[in-house]
């Protein structure tokens, strides 16, 4: 085991476990540790791109696409999102504070080398493709998380 | 600590969550890990029975149990469920891609070993008893949950 | 890494997962455990004061205080709340089990020195401020969670 390896199961899609993420991850590559997200389910939505790629999908993966939110600024809250209302507040409020934004977070883990991976198997559940997804990603699937896992004195799952 | 140990939480009942539990304690059973996932609170849904099991209940514990879902094929999404369709939507196009069913996972940690363990705190506070839930359980509490903990190097909580 | 040292995030502020997150701090003191508590975004709320703080807030600030729940006592379920029902039927019932409430379990996680520790930056976001919140804590951001997170051996995020 190594003390500098860190892990985080990104599972949620909501802003504000989104944050929470990539607040501890980018915590721990400052402070010198590898660390590796792995986005899976609704945390894949998280790393779409937010303008609309053309992609061969079926009927019900181009339904499930169109429902989710299409990248890091529009994530709802996981509580009092109402209607999205909770989560223009909550990012009104995060600028006046000068807390960082969910997409300079994701900056921010690229620029200190925090590997970002998504679940193969959930794109395919999602019918996610991946040019639908932001750049720099790797891709995975649960193998991989438990090697990294396995050499980490932290894992996550948010 | 042991390597070749990990536990999973298991505290949701929503069918996503439960998947994402099996999913990654299926892999690391399979990998050679001794796994062993504890279900309390609403993760307890997980492992009724489908079918009614007649049992001395009081009104409040007879109105729990009616409220929650009865196992693994009639439990929701955590998000987008929109009263089951979500759900069925969802393991539809699993069933599409060929991606084990939650009923399936299960099958697949009893034959792999993985230790599945109800919190019996839980299950006395939901007025759950043990002939409502499947084969094969085992029946502990939290200091049980924590000497398996200390000797493993991946604890999640789902 | 200290086999005597565990972690627990309190991101949430669900009753439920509160309670869990209680039930297994306090057995992890009680089996000879440092056991550290770091709560950040709704997790906050179960620190809160029950009584309302004179405090100085701007308008935001105070709008979101008011409609967060002042608490251990007045949070809500993560499931089956129904506009607070499910949350006074889980008391009720916990009372009659003999199962300690939250308020019960947060003094005793005092009494057996579980370090509880707020965070400030979302101390901060929420505009909550110290004397809103209840006795006996400490308050710190994600680099003292990673510092304690890295002796322990157990870390989970609830």
């Amino acid at each position: 085991m190594n003390a500098n390896k860190k892990t985080v199961i990104v599972f949620s899609g909501d802003l504000d476990r989104a944050m929470a993420a990539f607040i501890i991850a980018n915590g721990a590559a400052a402070m010198g540790n590898e660390v590796s997200m792995f986005f899976t389910f609704w945390g894949l939505n998280i790393l779409r791109r937010p303008d609309k790629v053309k992609t061969q999908k079926s009927f019900l993966e181009a339904l499930f696409g169109r429902m989710m939110p299409r990248g890091a600024e529009r994530l709802g809250l996981s509580r009092m999102n109402f209607g999205g209302l909770g989560a223009l507040m909550m990012k009104y409020i995060m600028k006046q504070k000068k807390v960082n934004t969910l997409r300079e977070l994701i900056e921010t883990a690229r620029a200190l080398g925090v590997k970002m991976i998504a679940c193969t198997m959930s794109m395919d559940v999602m019918g996610l493709k991946k040019e639908e997804l932001i750049d720099g990603l790797e891709f995975a699937g649960v193998a991989t998380y438990l090697g990294e896992a396995d050499e980490s004195n932290v894992n996550l799952f948010i």
